[in-house]
């Protein structure tokens, strides 16, 4: 493991390198995280060419010491500040010129820090931590398989127990509990649970309404691996004979899903992906009923790079996990989004929960 | 519920004109929510004198129309940035000088937000809805007191459960399932569990290793109610007859918290209730033994203000609802921490949890 995490800072020392700055101050939770092996917050990096040093608090003394052997640790005392511990040790590390990252750290906390060492030549730098964990190795991808593949046993529980007294909430409660007793650490976010025209709202929080006899529920789903990687799936399943409408729906979407996972594979970009997906729906004349994003990265957090969306000139490398999720949202009828996580592979790409399957019939309740 | 929030605005209004500011940039989700009932995330609110205006997006025109009804609202359109739809409304309602949330804004979002409005000028402004946030109001401490009973009943059914062979993490989910079933969204935040010397590591995260015979068991959780308002409690159950160690630390604590109890009353600061507690653990000897804050403020976040705290010179006001909660920690043995949940009041404190007894006879089992 600790080979793992020193080739992952030898990797970002690389970057910091090309940036032309002494040091990079990694305040991103899960970027120390990745780059550490520590699990707890508060706890900043500094990493140079020449530094290596975790600036922590008492409460993770033991932990740290646990998590992070072979690295240097500097405790502050409960009298100072995390800013301006952290100022200490780049006084101490002779560090001129600082990058620190912009995207992550608070306008006040960068203020904070500047007057704590005001010689320091501040550089925002942004995104350089999450551009390397775009890229999954073997045992993140093997972590992230395991959180699809208690997902789908959680998932296949909740549909045999579903019930139409159940209420939304219920659902996505007992969703989460068998997903636990599968060995899931909990969901790896809030469970969309949607009945008929509620599926329409993208950012749906399930209710205390029981789903009754719907024509479609909308699940949206993941879960936390021990290790905290994440999964993140969504399927509608049907309720009695559906309508043409639906049907045509669903089809669209589920075509438009299949032509953007045919899609994926290295060098293509992110953009290219999404407009497989985008431009069939629109096709079909559902153009203005997909409003976000075709899918995301996923890892530790559940929102990763690279962004699979217009506009988005990120290329697919091997070892890249995203999510593939297209979906047709019409006010007060309902909802249909399919998604599956996706692994980029070295000639094109493994649909990571393909033991769900996703097609109209599979779908059909009763 | 809308004269609450539009009261709250107006507590904020008058902020504003005292900071000489035109207006208010509030991006922290927590503190739109407070002002607004708005419950979705990228969203911020922008007040002055002469505006009050949601910035969002597509995904949220639907649930702010329900739950905003009397704001008005601007709707980004995809290709346009947050930011970008924030600066046009900065700048077409005229505004020279905007205060911004510097405690909450990224370096990189308040950069972003300069560059698309370079004429205007930017005041940090921190910590001033928060401080509003501090004191409840009637509905919101009913809403708490909710979130504390929930958490009790969940903790008794727990209690009543144990057995050796069950794990940590098996006892924090059955809590959180539990507290769901009277009603809670959730978890406030995630339990801690920790079985004997584990109870000596403050921020533990619960394992999967059976309690088995431990002679004691600590237990930090909290619900989240429907409202989204939280409770946060720690009770130490002690198995089989404690040794005197165990008898004088748990005792040493308790004393500790009741005597900072004693010491709310309204007028009083934050440190002196916080000396009370830590004043009588360096008198038994364990000073260097309680390593952090005595309590903090509890609402729709699990940490507010006040801070209880050394050199906290904040004044306790009725309405404020902090917790109290001491703590002793001996590495490689174990830790005792008795945490309530308390209400200023008029003429001095209310203790939330009170149904819930600490003293040592009630925490022995068998």
């Amino acid at each position: 493991m600790s080979d793992r995490l020193a080739n992952r800072r030898q990797k970002l020392l690389r970057v910091v390198k090309r940036l032309g700055v002494d040091a990079l101050l990694v305040s991103g939770e899960t970027n120390v995280s990745w780059l550490t092996g520590f699990t707890g917050d508060s706890t900043w990096l500094l990493l140079g060419p020449k530094v290596c040093l975790l600036v922590s608090d008492g409460r993770y003394e033991t932990q740290i010491a646990e998590e992070c052997p072979d690295l240097d640790v500097v405790i502050r005392k409960p009298e100072v500040k995390l800013h301006e511990a952290a100022g200490m040790s780049v006084q101490s590390a002779g560090i001129g010129c600082l990058g620190f990252e912009s995207h992550v750290l608070t306008w006040a906390a960068v203020d904070d820090l500047q007057s704590a060492v005001p010689k320091v030549d501040f550089r925002p730098v942004s995104g350089q931590v999450e551009e390397l964990r775009a890229i999954k190795d073997v045992e993140e991808i093997a972590e992230i398989r395991a959180a699809v593949d208690v997902a789908i046993r959680g998932f296949q529980v909740i549909r045999a127990m579903l019930t139409p007294e159940m209420t939304e909430l219920h659902i996505a409660h007992e969703l989460e509990q068998t997903m636990r007793r599968f060995g899931a650490e909990g969901t790896s976010f809030e469970t969309i649970v949607a009945a008929n025209d509620r599926a329409a709202l993208a950012h749906y929080r399930p209710s205390r309404m029981p789903i009754g006899d719907c024509s479609m529920l909308l699940i949206d789903w993941g879960a936390n691996t021990a290790g905290r990687y994440k999964s993140d799936l969504t399927r509608v399943l049907l309720f009695g004979k559906p309508t043409k409408k639906l049907v045509k729906v669903y089809e669209t979407v589920r075509e438009a899903q299949q032509r953007a996972i045919r899609a994926i594979r290295p060098g293509v970009t992110c953009e290219e992906v999404d407009t497989q997906a985008r431009g069939y729906i629109r096709e079909q004349g559902y153009g203005r009923r997909f409003g976000h994003g075709l899918g995301h990265g996923i890892g530790l957090d559940i929102h990763e790079m690279p962004r699979l969306a217009p506009n988005s000139q990120t290329v697919l490398r091997p070892g890249m996990v995203v999510t593939v999720e297209p979906g047709v949202y019409l006010p007060d009828w309902g909802g249909v989004r399919i998604e599956d996580d996706v692994l980029v592979t070295r000639d094109g790409a493994e649909v990571l929960s393909q033991a769900l399957p996703s097609d109209i019939e599979a779908m059909l309740v009763d």
